[in-house]
């Protein structure tokens, strides 16, 4: 199997994204190693080590994913035995000159506490917790959006993704059967933050699945409970004109985006 | 102000970490705009009229940064008023030499629900969640690490980020005025699970602003009380030996790829 390397003097997260998304496009499988804060020369010196190692060990050459600031350690990796890709790079003279500006790189400009949105992404995070599974109705008018929806359809998960990726406030509620009675009804306390409501949804026997997972053989986890449940909350929203969407298909990254496509809701963090 | 469009079939994740990572290296702001799940030539044919728009309106041409693996999509965006960086693309051809094989892009590989380990990850936000703040001493077995600090110096977030980034199991546990007594020692329960431990502190200043944002002019918030606090633990990490890094002038990302990089604790995803 052939090894990636994904080098940086940073988190490296950046280039484990795009080599990530490269190697995707193939069907073979990659023996992924991740070296971040590679910070000196002599540090540099040890994964180039490492890389002719892996070389010598599997016969192929490693692929190399790296973006480095400091220009010593650039200029050491960018000579390892693998196959490097820095992918940054020549991209930033045609920029420099669309833009009429030069680059001016400086360390830990994405992924750092330097960002100005860093602060407010905890903050939403704090508040992700301490407003999860309707445990505190008193904050929703600080939420950015609440999300709705029967237990384990996909909220918590989501509220988080988007407090911790994009600083969004993210308060969830779950409807309960003690909401549901004849017919399911929007609980007052929501009602009068209405506009900020999104709804998720979900197949039943994918429901029935996560649930027996946690309870097996439970009421709570039956086909015929899951049904009625998602019936009542997908009727609702339809009532009320609560935007929803089905999560049965997709990851918190996909359900995140999609909302954000469809509510209009500013991200704080880009 | 400049615009910089983000545009996929899928979340556009990759293009926008790739677009910002480029933009960081440059000392200006731009505008951020991203359309994921542009799937139809009608909604593409849409997305370059807003891109049209856009450069009318600024007088200056959109940079448009897009991952398509709809044929007929991409051929509408890379036809776009824009500057356009289908950044992934001119690095296939010369990869399939390496390979020895030919690329097989195929939707949603990246950031969907059907990458291999995203139940994984969700598992892993729900033990995160379930084991918080020292919630619940009974499941440190199934811990890959247990995260170790005074309360407020981070452990939390970096528990969240490791579930959802990279499907690792944290619980953590939060040093209180309870364990110290006259001398902070490890918790018996901490001790059965010693090789997972993984201690964070900060700076006794940068504590105190955070704790008293929470509650001002407590006790819990004092300078006093903050030093105190922390000199036990740092003590108590290099008497029993418990590595430990100073979160201070570091964010989430940081942190966890620290940690990663230190412990050699494997992740579940890439």
């Amino acid at each position: 199997m052939r090894t990636a390397f994904y080098i940086s003097d940073g988190t490296a997260i950046t280039s484990e994204v795009f080599g990530h998304a490269l190697l995707s496009l193939f069907p073979v499988e990659f023996n992924h190693i991740t070296i971040p804060f590679v910070e000196t020369a002599e540090q540099a010196e040890k994964v180039n080590d490492k890389i002719a190692k892996k070389f010598k060990e599997t016969g192929e050459r490693p692929l190399v994913f790296y973006t480095i600031v400091n220009l010593d350690v650039r200029e050491i990796i960018s000579n390892s035995v693998g196959i490097n890709y820095n992918f940054l790079d020549q991209f930033v003279a045609p920029l420099e000159k669309i833009l009429g500006i030069p680059a001016k790189p400086e360390k830990h400009r994405t992924h750092s506490i330097h960002e100005k949105t860093y602060d407010i992404r905890i903050e939403a995070v704090n508040y992700a917790l301490a407003n999860d599974d309707g445990a505190n109705l008193d904050n929703y008018g600080e939420a950015d959006i609440i999300l709705v929806g029967v237990s384990r359809s996909g909220k918590t998960p989501t509220s988080l993704y988007l407090a911790l990726q994009y600083g969004i406030k993210a308060a969830n509620y779950p409807f309960t059967e003690e909401d549901m009675g004849d017919m399911l009804r929007l609980p007052a306390r929501l009602r009068h933050f209405k506009s900020k409501l999104f709804g998720l949804t979900i197949a039943p026997e994918r429901l029935h699945q996560i649930r027996s997972e946690r309870r097996a053989n439970s009421r709570y986890a039956s086909m015929r409970q899951c049904r009625m449940e998602l019936r009542e909350v997908e009727n609702l929203y339809r009532r009320e004109s609560i935007p929803f969407l089905n999560s049965t298909k997709f990851s918190v990254e996909e359900i995140s985006a999609k909302i954000l496509a469809e509510t209009g809701l500013q991200r704080k963090k880009y």
